[in-house]
């Protein structure tokens, strides 16, 4: 690793220790699968949640709020409104917006509703797996369910393309994480295969962001410090597992990795590989 | 403590022994952040939950409970009628209710909402942090999202004025927490700052108070049981944390803690303070 | 055991080893209360979940599906119209469906819900504890919430009568589980009392058995191999609670042990009786 990358950890630090002082609250519009692993993960980290749907006070809730994430994993038609109302003001009100498009290749319904999203908000980031990206950049993907293709080829430039294209920062997550703001790409090499036995840990990773995003200027070091966390977490969990454990297990070891996470576990831990935009991708 | 702590020591010990006997049924209408940790907690120590909120089958399934839990957690219109068809039945058959005002001070929609519930049904207990109980107790709160402020002064006072004011326990959870008749005044002294680490402690402490209140005739008792319960459990599981484990491990060793309570854990750890009506507080 | 058992044991063997190899998708329409459990049991012995019930899109998920799980727990009417769409084009497709009526004999309106998703869907598996399955099959029952009679007597005779009239394999759990597909009747003996200290242990046997039928083409050993991954799971967990552990880590142990399953487990820990149609039950 360079200066470069050195600086982007010590920033990922910096930022991590400003939420456990500053506990910054996270609105969520969010599935019914992860939403309570969601709110544990932004409370590990130093935040608050607040998980609030209803149209009737989603205007009220983000208001207050220091991020606002939005997660189609449980799709239903009664809760698009309540996206745009809350996306809307969030953008009046410059508080940043994260979009995690769960499943977006596999139904029309979310493909439909991700374009509507994107018509009528602007977002931060973006965060989703290779299938997901891939659809949302216009290609031909193989989606199973709201898993993800394994192809990870291109990811860098598909992410760089799409920022661009968008004008967003897109982080592509999967064996290695491409987090590109249209201009430079950031490789992500932390990571690990157990993370992806239990549910709910892509959706935890776009919590943490939207997390990071409440106190940040600039969202691409949200993106990565977000990612890179449950990344290295992950990576030490799978440590802590002793005989006869399993994902069960796994899962309530890495909330308490993520729990644990402190200021020098960035610098300690984190592989991160940058390429400047001047460098061709 | 003198003998009258002593007392209600031994009939919280009581109340938990018939529930292990009696198995009790508790109807919620909750929340989709905690409401598998509130079934949990209803099994954990004894009872049988049942989770239902269509307004088809509200009145059917409460007519079979010992008693009505009623959280606003991610309150959705949606359900408001079925809280209140399944809360006027409830009044109806002489079930109990309790009610956590979840952010309250959050929305405008979650106050009326409130004071709605609070004009149709008759609650035995309602249960809140210190700023959701100012709230509704009409003072003006530092609301963040679902959380509390740190303000614990005048617990007491709030908690026995609003107790007399609504005719119903009240129960303010915190650093100490205040119970009050309207009446008398309890003050518990157990607890954990780690029960603040993990999502829906609030929550699991309103539906166990839901529990006891089943087959409980005094809700008081039933308010300081659950309350309590919550409390020493949050110790023990804080004791039992080894190293690197954070708020994952501890989220499975508190409902561990909560399911070994038992008969004697009251007696040998329950701090309590009773201020008996004719004092001033 | 017999010849018999023992090459069922080795099917539900092979069956597990597909499930790894082939990694079914299962769709699910079920209940708030469990859906991330039942999430993380399907990816735990290798299958991919997809939880999806808006009516815009049941029909796109089912169609990639390998088979579909219904879950009334916890029924609501704007739902219902989805299980209807999706198990109807499951049935058109050739795609599998399980049916857990959980409550079903808790209100009206689950028992008529049933009735109708019985004329409208052609189930492969429906399975239930003994109370569900009573009231399905027309007896009087003593219905707790969501939660079984201990009455295990007549199991068989219930499961191989009710399988024959619907023309489905019946699955009832309990202390001792019945398995019939109309013709032949399996009793297995694998189970633990601790099943019953958490919530969603039945759930999450369905969607086991789900994941099952995305790969069999025979049903009943599907029903059979789910029914016993839990029973010989549950007993496993319980032998590796350690002191001061109880409900909390029991789920996370759990979950340990359905994922370490292997395909020898099954063959070593399996405990079934056959009984052949030609013989009287």
């Amino acid at each position: 690793m360079n200066d470069s990358t050195q600086e982007i950890l010590k920033k990922c630090s910096n930022l991590l220790q400003d939420i456990k002082s500053k506990n910054p609250l996270i609105h969520h519009i969010t599935n019914y699968v992860t939403i309570n692993d969601c709110a544990n993960v932004v409370i590990a980290i130093g935040g608050s949640p607040v998980m609030a749907m209803d149209k009737n006070e989603v205007e009220d809730i983000v208001r207050q709020a220091d991020s606002l994430v939005i997660n189609i994993g449980t799709l239903q038609e009664s809760n698009i409104d309540s996206m745009i109302i809350a996306g809307k003001k969030a953008n009046e009100l410059k508080i940043p917006v994260v979009l995690d498009p769960v499943g977006i290749g596999a139904t029309a319904f979310r493909y439909h509703t991700v374009q509507k999203l994107l018509t009528e908000i602007k977002f931060s980031v973006i965060k989703g797996n290779m299938s997901e990206i891939k659809k949302l950049y216009g290609l031909k993907v193989k989606t199973k369910g709201v898993d993800s293709d394994t192809d990870q080829m291109n990811g860098g430039v598909i992410a760089k393309n799409l920022a661009n294209q968008l004008g967003t920062v897109v982080a592509i997550t999967g064996k290695e994480d491409c987090i590109s703001d249209g201009q430079d790409l950031y490789t992500i090499l932390n990571g690990e295969t157990m993370l992806t036995s239990i549910t709910g840990t892509g959706c935890m990773t776009t919590s943490i962001i939207g997390t990071f995003l409440g106190l940040s200027n600039e969202s691409v070091y949200a993106a990565i410090a977000g990612t890179m966390l449950m990344g290295i977490a992950g990576e030490k969990a799978h440590q802590l597992l002793r005989e006869n454990e399993g994902s069960g297990s796994y899962k309530a070891k890495l909330m308490d990795c993520i729990n644990l996470f402190n200021k020098d576990t960035y610098i300690k831990e984190g592989r991160l590989y940058v390429e400047k935009g001047s460098q061709s991708v």
